[in-house]
């Protein structure tokens, strides 16, 4: 590992400032940054909206991934080694791009503005929450970032000489192009930039970043660039800035352009600093500015640095962990950390954000979330929020209503309050009625229901969330009608929906909409073929689809039915009925023979949702639970580590980090909508959950294990809650909360 | 002619409104629309900054002219035949492009965004000052335009279903790119592009356009378009949009780009019409809001177009001219009508103006005015400004002094505030010398000489409107430096500015520095070959340049010393030492001979300004007047004519036309800085020119033109001043400003 991150590298960099090793100080951002994690060890805020990410991923054919020569979804991979300045409002853990911009960059000598020519080499790359450094080698310039939930700062320390800032509004992530910049005074501009467009599936979905961006010194110069459309060939005889960058020396009002920047140039003592705010919102400049003023009165790159750490270190400090290597302890702690990252916030300072799908700007008291990866998170983040966080959970609850109040529809993959429409399903039902099953309830739960209702019962045209509902109501599945339309998919994200919204509406006394979505959850069965003993798309005709290769689909290969993963992926993916799918496929046994087979054979993918809680399904037979805590520690062991490809693919906004979180901490959320954990061999032998008694009977929970001595143990003997003993493997939400202490007596083999 | 534009047709058109034929109704707008007169049939007020000009230089192979495909710095071309818009703010007989932008195009049916696609075909043309309308027989809409000083308005007549109304922002003439367009309102848009590099001589000379755009209904919808990047060729299987124009139908915030536009769609019954008000601005979009809403209350078509000819009309009316042919008539006030378009004024309604090279914004309670062609309009159009209109004239010097004490320098090609530093020498000079010297002198002299000072001292480096002083200065003259510097050519205009500046001094008590300037003044005759009799190169080492052909230059082709001619168009100018020349070419017969030689074989070229004085100089020689008369008569008949291509070449902002208007006055000021006219054979048998009695003694002068009847009689017999014999040919401006009348008697022969 070139970089050194580990712990006590940290330990050593931070030792005049924090006397013990704090649970942030566990955290290794570099985890997930290669081998597709699409995490980034940028500096940000828990859940704010900036975050200030080294770009790396452009302009040099030195790098290994590019995002000029293919589908690339990230601002930095770690085995990259070009780095093109620093990128402002990042996602994190996704697989499409888009964010990404304002690319800031410091460089020495003469003034280059064409990003394939001033990217730099660097090196003693390092990053803890709230903060990365590096230092450039072709410039010699030590480049450091922090940020405020709204507001990016970097310190950059200069050579002697002249030095310059550029602001790149040309590039990015983003498939979107197109920005505005203005000189404000010596130190400061302002702008906009386009950006959306995410994956490419809504081209609607776009929407602007505002900017406020300030330098701590007025520089020598200042100026912007533009690049110059070619022309025509005759014009080159003229126009000596056909066809490349003009520097813009003298123009001081705003310039507008696909690929415009501005720059300031400086005349440095050696090692002087300069540090460069960003302040951006998604309202107005007026509002950028206002949050860069009121969160960073002046550019003290030290104390943001130090209040970020500890907004992350209070954030991460909701569970403490003892026990288990410093490995997993970096592992478990930089999971929790990718799990406050999205959603994040999206009002100002002020309150202010723009309305879902809408031009319309309003005003909030409490938090406005926003980057809404549903399809994932519904299956486990949603979860550990409502557990650890019940009050940040409500404020993401009461946004999606609000986006339907705003919209017309819940989210599915919102984005900066555009819906992408990516993936499937309608996922904000089951992250709603966890929720309220859950007992968290201050939320308007009739104007929640009503959405629902509207989304489960619109006819398929006129429904965004569910397309093909016109057949899923008709036929009570969706038939196969074009060659690679997900149609299985589409409708096992219903049953899950349906089940939920069934559960609701019990909640909620509505007996009969109960009955009606319950059995429609069931309609999975019309997909299982008893022949190939897996789900199989069924064509418009009622027959299903043959020639049939459950194999197929494999590695994100397009695959009639079934959507990023092939039939095996998502033959128990209906965990609202486990008990109905084990009757469909024969009794207990062929089910579990079935279900080992998919990870004996090398079907399980642990890299995407539909699967992710496969192993805990074992657990729900009396007597084969042991294949639950045997599959998961070895996943855990073999596919989360405290390395860059410590994260076996996309984390999808932290679900992926979700599912190790949770199984290191002995439980899992197998099922949304049911209030339970699934308990497994914890990683930790002690594990403190501290709770939100404004929500929750219990503090805190303390959760013991207990080994035999000198045997290493990794099966569940017994577990005790308060001292009793617990009657199987699932653990009740209302139960763990109202616990004080949990033990686990482990035992060395099932 | 398809266009029909004569006198009678625009009589029966405005029949009813106008029961007279005044003024204005003798304008042809179309007279220099081809043969590259470079000027355009649109509508505007006289020197006001706006003009909305019908743009058919683009998009179509079936145009002759395309700005894409060569050099072209008109926005119209009268044998081009597909429209693609209208420009907003353009320049008038330039032969750089910039500016017109803003491109208003209507259209019907399916909105079609792409320039090159919607472009039209239209007939009915027609054009009177302040109004231009066609006919697109693509869509079969009616368009007609009208403006105020700052405001444009259109007027579209669509027929029935849906038609759109598109703003392209993408396109113009201005080599700048790149603009941002924000929706306000349903029926308002604003926004700012920028404009400049005219010339491509300063890169840096570049300013924005601001403007607020207004549509007198509600659109049925309304976007914006923007061209996407075609991005790597493995975007194109993802992105539907690369490399072509994206709609954007939701967005409705800013939009920014190098190629953007905003469309409003409209249901339409038959005949129903939509009016569009374009307020633009150089300082900001609120001011652009301004003087759209004080200019024009309310989109009243009619009214502004009426407003617009009256203006035009009483502007034309301080001449009114008798007798000679309609087509006389027309080709006069259609030159008087080109040399009211340049300069124009540049303030907003509330006096608010970009300051000459800053971003300072100031404020003015009179005129500020923009777009000097000093090279040209210093040999008559200022001189046309002071007899007419002094109080303009006062205005235009009072910015030029302004303008110096913003930036430094007085203005040599001055474009919306930025210095093009097209074209060479110290054009201010003649040009403030002979405002003064005729009488004009409310302005700080002192400032302008302070000015004229530091520019014919400065050394060269430092000089920014003589780069070669160094040489001039300590030489007398400029040599040859490199193959094309245009050396003579710089040099010639340094002397005439030093025998302005001379004069001036001479004025001012000055009488050490008048007699350095006039000596400087003569150091044209360094220059004089005697082996060729013309000037020629000298090289750096004092020689001519060797080998040497007068004759080189012409057509525009390059040429060592001499800039867009030769030779033959450089000797004769020097008009400030013609008695000096005489001399220096061997006495009155051999100037006679070798001045007459220039017209008999072909090298006079009416069409560019260093030799447009040559037919006037035979007149300062006794007994050779009639030589004057005779091809100044000629040159009339056979270049000024009211036809399309009646413009022998670039009007260069009216001076071109000015050397018409004066000629066929009967009176030529062909000496800057000298207070007098050369007397010529008037066109007309009665010109009465108003006077300003603000700065003239007389308020009136008449002047008669007495023929012999049945005879054709286009010589000079005497001419009389109030009644008193003219002894020569020179008429002082303050005896022409206090006379009553004046009597022209001609004779059949000379």
């Amino acid at each position: 590992m070139k970089r050194i991150l580990l712990t006590i590298s940290i330990a050593l960099v931070t030792a005049n400032l924090f006397a013990q090793t704090d649970p942030v100080d566990y955290v290794n951002p570099f985890i997930g940054t290669t081998n597709y994690g699409t995490t980034n060890p940028g500096a940000m805020c828990p859940q704010g909206f900036m975050s200030v990410t080294p770009f790396n991923v452009m302009g040099s054919p030195e790098n290994k991934r590019d995002k000029d020569t293919g589908w690339w979804s990230t601002p930095y991979s770690y085995d990259n080694s070009v780095f093109t300045g620093y990128a402002h409002v990042n996602l994190s853990g996704v697989g499409c791009p888009d964010m990404s911009s304002l690319l800031l960059m410091p460089i020495s000598g003469e003034l280059e503005v064409d990003y394939k020519k001033y990217g730099s080499k660097y090196k003693d790359e390092k990053a803890t929450p709230g903060y990365y450094t590096n230092f450039l080698t072709k410039y010699n310039i030590k480049t450091e970032v922090s940020a405020t939930p709204r507001v990016g700062i970097a310190r950059f320390t200069f050579p002697k000489g002249q030095n310059h800032i550029l602001l790149n509004l040309g590039e990015g992530l983003t498939n979107e192009t197109g920005a505005m910049v203005r000189k404000v005074n010596d130190t400061e501009i302002e702008g906009t930039k386009l950006l959306g467009t995410f994956c490419y599936t809504q081209n609607q979905a776009v929407f602007p970043i505002y900017f406020v961006m300030r330098v701590s010194k007025a520089p020598q110069k200042s100026g912007y660039w533009k690049f110059q459309r070619p022309g025509g060939e005759w014009e080159k005889d003229w126009n000596k800035d056909a066809g490349t960058y003009k520097i813009y020396t003298k123009y001081e009002k705003e310039i507008a352009g696909d690929d415009v920047g501005a720059y300031f140039t400086f005349d440095c003592a050696e090692g002087e600093t300069v540090e460069v705010q960003m302040g951006v919102s998604f309202v107005s400049m007026e509002n950028a500015r206002e949050n860069l003023e009121k969160e960073q009165p002046k550019p003290d790159f030290n104390a943001i640095r130090l209040a970020a750490r500890k907004m992350w270190n209070d954030d991460l400090s909701r569970i403490l962990v003892e026990g288990g290597s410093e490995d997993q302890k970096v592992v478990f702690y930089t999971g929790l950390y990718h799990m406050l990252i999205h959603p994040n916030i999206l009002q100002d300072v002020n309150g202010q954000y723009p309305a879902m799908e809408s031009s319309e700007i309003k005003t909030t008291k409490e938090n406005r979330y926003t980057v809404y990866s549903l399809w994932d998170t519904y299956r486990n983040l949603h979860q550990m929020m409502t557990l650890l966080y019940p009050d940040r959970q409500l404020q993401m609850v009461r946004t999606m209503i609000d986006m339907y109040k705003e919209s017309g529809w819940m989210p599915k993959w919102e984005l900066y309050s555009r819906e992408s429409l990516t993936m499937e399903g309608d996922p904000a039902i089951p992250v709603i009625t966890d929720t309220w099953m859950k007992g968290l309830r201050d939320f308007d739960i009739n104007t929640a229901y009503e959405a629902f209702i509207k989304s489960a019962t619109t006819p398929g045209p006129q429904n965004l969330l569910r397309p093909d509902n016109d057949d899923y109501m008709k036929l009570g599945y969706v038939p196969l009608r074009e060659k690679y339309d997900n149609s299985v998919s589409h409708a096992l994200e219903y049953y899950m929906a349906d089940w939920t919204l069934a559960e609701l509406a019990n909640s909620l006394g509505k007996k009969e909409d109960a009955e009606k979505f319950y059995k429609r959850s069931l309609g999975y069965k019309n997909y299982y073929s008893k022949e190939y003993g897996t789900f199989r798309p069924i064509l418009p005709n009622g027959e299903f689809l043959t020639p049939f290769n459950p194999l197929q689909g494999a590695n994100f290969e397009p695959n009639p039915g079934f959507h990023e993963g092939n039939a095996w992926n998502y033959t128990f993916a209906v965990p609202h009925d486990i008990p109905g799918l084990i009757k469909l496929m024969g009794g207990k046994k062929s089910f579990v023979d079935k279900l080992q087979s998919v990870f004996d054979n090398g079907y399980f993918d642990v890299t995407n949702e539909p699967d992710i809680h496969y192993p805990y399904l074992f657990s729900q037979i009396k007597g084969e639970e042991w294949r639950t805590q045997k599959l998961v520690t070895e996943i855990l062991a073999k596919h989360f580590t405290n390395t860059p490809g410590g994260l076996p693919g996309n984390d999808d906004t932290g679900t992926i980090s979700g599912w190790a979180v949770f199984s290191m901490m002995g439980m899992y959320p197998e099922c949304p909508g049911k209030p339970d954990y699934t308990l497994i061999t914890p990683t930790f032998s002690k594990i403190t959950i501290k709770l939100d008694p404004k929500y929750y009977k219990s503090d805190k929970v303390v959760i013991n294990v207990i080994k035999p001595q000198d045997v290493a143990a990794n099966y569940i003997k017994e577990v005790r809650v308060d001292g009793k003993t617990l009657n199987g493997y699932a653990l009740s939400h209302e139960a763990l909360t109202g616990a004080k202490e949990i033990t686990y007596i482990l035992k060395p083999s099932k």
